[in-house]
């Protein structure tokens, strides 16, 4: 195949300047953009001025747009007449780093590590998403330096809420949809289906976050003066979140599968193709045995089923050493993944219901925010998919493939439902990322390559 | 009735004196002495001192003696030849504070608060157990300073780690044997039955404590990822509790029950004799329903039936706004009261085999310390114990009764088997005193009545 003379110096630009773009990303990735903890909220803003910054010195016009909660960022860069027009997005916040004492480096402080699979990128963000919006940047830096001009026209959107639940974000899709709507939109946080296999993802999972305190006795009380006699708060937890799931590992809540669709006959054949080893997806994190429905396959487990996972409970005593109390309040955070055409607001009902109608006669239930996103179907018929994906699979060792993501990344149905908008989400993550989790992090060959990927996406869609 | 010659000045000294009392008492609740957290074993040092230089300020040979915890404090009064000999127990440690948001005052910063219930003594340890055992050394003191001498001969140990399983105890009492061995043993540190009626404990529950860890995941998994596939140690943890117990609040271990005796009948008619009040109990702390064994009345529940109440539990995300984690690991503190010959060690190994054997077969379980102690049941043939129920019957405006009590105080059973001692509990603790929930309080008619009730004990045992 002979190289393509507009791509290919492109292409050979972005190899040269690997090491001007890793310091870049690093000095993003020092910038705590936690955005669930207020506290951060000037680290949040100043990594909006930093891309803002790094934008303007690709040549886009860009700025930071106030909202309610964290600032947009917003950008744009003119194309050739005629040419498609783009609307990339990433999010610039990171998730919180406790359990602090499990990393093995401090988490804003990035470096390079020579690991098994290859050098990495170790840092809160540097695989969701720092390092995945960086790649789209860093391609269209390339392209500009190369050839002056971009080949599309471009608008970036940048979010500082993701992780957080993005409060703000469908206002202002409202609020700029003139600005935003685009032919397409790119958005760059999902991951590839194996280290040598690229993907678009295609179906995402939906979300509904819960959180919710079972209130027993108006105080702590002394569990041998009240033990056996005053109902326990955390008893009574245990009892509710045991009755969420069946023998067979289905979830109870009645109709919760009224709107859960099977697979269609085409998509089980490709995935039944990727040949998933869900023993060493397993084996990675210690783990063997697939706790999901006990009549599905693991990968419906994660892609195309709903599920329902305490994320997090507490209450009584949680410090050293030993305190005899019995405790007047239990604490959860749980969440459902949806699929097909759950509705968020009929399952938080039902959920509602179960835990109400459950609590003993002299508890209550005090209800925290609860919020929710539908899950997301592609229309895989635009001819932007297989351009995509034909320019994926020239730069990676195997052809792309269509996959599901268990996770939810709500912006894909925003823009939809507000900018009427198909997306196409292409990343470069890998399992092993530890995203969410101590020591994050993202190879440095998912960085390069990413950015390369990119180049080639551009290039094909012109 | 005639006023004593001996007893009554020794009354009139102790009502006059109760400013410099209630003072010395103060002191000793401003020192920290949380006994559970390593950070306050200075506090705990302190607390010690003072109390031998108040011992010796009322005439004791004090010391303060070195454990490998916290120091136990030791003093020893001479009384007149042949007189009986009774060694005093209290604790000077106290409860951690936490959640330190619900107290409405510094816990260390005690204070005077008029209440509808009357005048009370605001600070942590105010009841447990600083109060209730200054009320003893306040009545020698009195006595003391009147006659110049005590009228029986007395021994005084206070513990510094009776809210952190007493650790030392055992060895320090071995050690001391022959010191410390009296003709029968006093403790404060249990309540009055209703706030006009005095009471000795004459049966108490057994304690074992366990901490135990639930590990699936070699580390926290993103919930998109994973949910649905990875087991999660939250659920696992919440299943374990709620099996705990069946339907009927009866505890499943095998062999659970098989060492629970049922109550005599003479034990029975007495305490349908007390006209236990369970809806004003319940309701004080904002409950109304008994959640213990069906069968069982309210005051059986509390006194004479074995509980299993898990203290604290945590796992996940548990700080502000959400994070959609699937944890590697669930946590778990829980304590069994123990009754009538249930065997610690043997309940032990029940529960390790149901935790064990109902986990995932890719879970493991960490146990962290298990510790535990029998129940005890008091001789109350012992002419002492009708000694001090009349004298207490002569201070307060209804008759002594003789009560169990739903907590535990392993040193009555200790001082059983290794010093052949009978114990009488005797104290003045009211059941709102909220020990070990914030906003601990001692009413002062309690510090003020127990003194005197002390200065009544001992003329009546001399």
């Amino acid at each position: 195949m002979k190289p393509d003379p507009v791509l290919a110096p492109v292409l050979s630009r972005i190899d040269a300047s690997q090491p001007e773009a890793l310091e870049r990303l690093m000095e993003l990735l020092r910038i705590a953009s936690i955005s669930t903890d207020p506290a951060y909220a000037p680290q949040c803003d100043a990594a909006a001025d930093w891309l803002v910054k790094d934008l303007q010195s690709i040549g886009f016009t860009a700025e930071k747009r106030p909202t309610q909660g964290h600032p947009m960022v917003v950008a744009h860069a003119e194309g050739p007449e005629n040419a498609p027009h783009v609307l990339f997005y990433g999010h610039y916040d990171v998730q919180p780093v406790d359990p602090l004492d499990l990393w093995e480096r401090p988490p804003f402080e990035p470096a390079l590590e020579e690991t098994e699979g290859g050098t990495v990128i170790r840092a809160r963000g540097a695989s969701d998403d720092k390092g995945q919006l960086m790649t789209f940047l860093e391609a269209c830096r390339a392209w500009k330096s190369e050839h002056g001009a971009l080949p599309i026209r471009i608008s970036v959107l940048l979010e500082g809420e993701e992780e957080s639940g993005s409060p703000s974000l469908v206002p202002f899709l409202h609020e700029n949809a003139a600005e935003l709507t685009a032919d397409i939109a790119l958005i760059c946080d999902t991951g590839l289906f194996e280290s040598a296999v690229p993907a678009i993802t295609t179906q995402l999972r939906g979300l509904l976050g819960e959180q919710f305190t079972i209130r027993g006795a108006s105080r702590d009380l002394h569990s041998g003066m009240y033990g056996g006699l005053a109902g326990n708060p955390l008893h009574v937890l245990a009892r509710l979140i045991a009755g969420l799931h069946d023998e067979n590992g289905r979830i109870t809540l009645p109709g919760f599968y009224d709107d859960v669709p099977e697979l269609s006959d085409e998509i089980r054949a490709q995935w039944q193709g990727l040949n998933f080893d869900h023993g060493a997806y397993l084996g990675d994190v210690g783990l063997s045995v697939p706790a999901g429905e006990h009549d599905r396959t693991p990968l419906e487990m994660i892609w195309s089923r709903p599920t329902c996972e305490v994320n997090g409970m507490w209450g009584g005593y949680i410090g050293d050493g030993f305190k005899t109390v019995l405790p007047g309040e239990a604490h959860c955070k749980l969440s459902f993944r949806l699929v097909g055409q759950q509705d968020p607001d009929k399952i938080h009902a039902a959920f509602a219901e179960y835990i109400e109608s459950n609590i003993p006669e002299d508890f209550e239930v005090i209800w925290h925010e609860s919020r929710g996103s539908r899950a997301s179907q592609m229309a895989i018929d635009n001819p932007a998919f297989e351009q995509a994906r034909q320019a994926l699979s020239d730069e990676w060792p195997r052809p792309a493939a269509y996959i599901g993501c268990g996770g939810s990344i709500p912006i894909a149905g925003h823009f939809k439902e507000i900018l009427a908008m198909d997306s196409m989400l292409i990343g470069f993550g890998r399992d092993d990322d530890q995203i969410h989790s101590p020591n994050e992090k993202y190879n440095l060959e998912s960085f390069h390559k990413g950015t390369r990927s990119w180049a080639r996406i551009l290039a094909a869609l012109a």
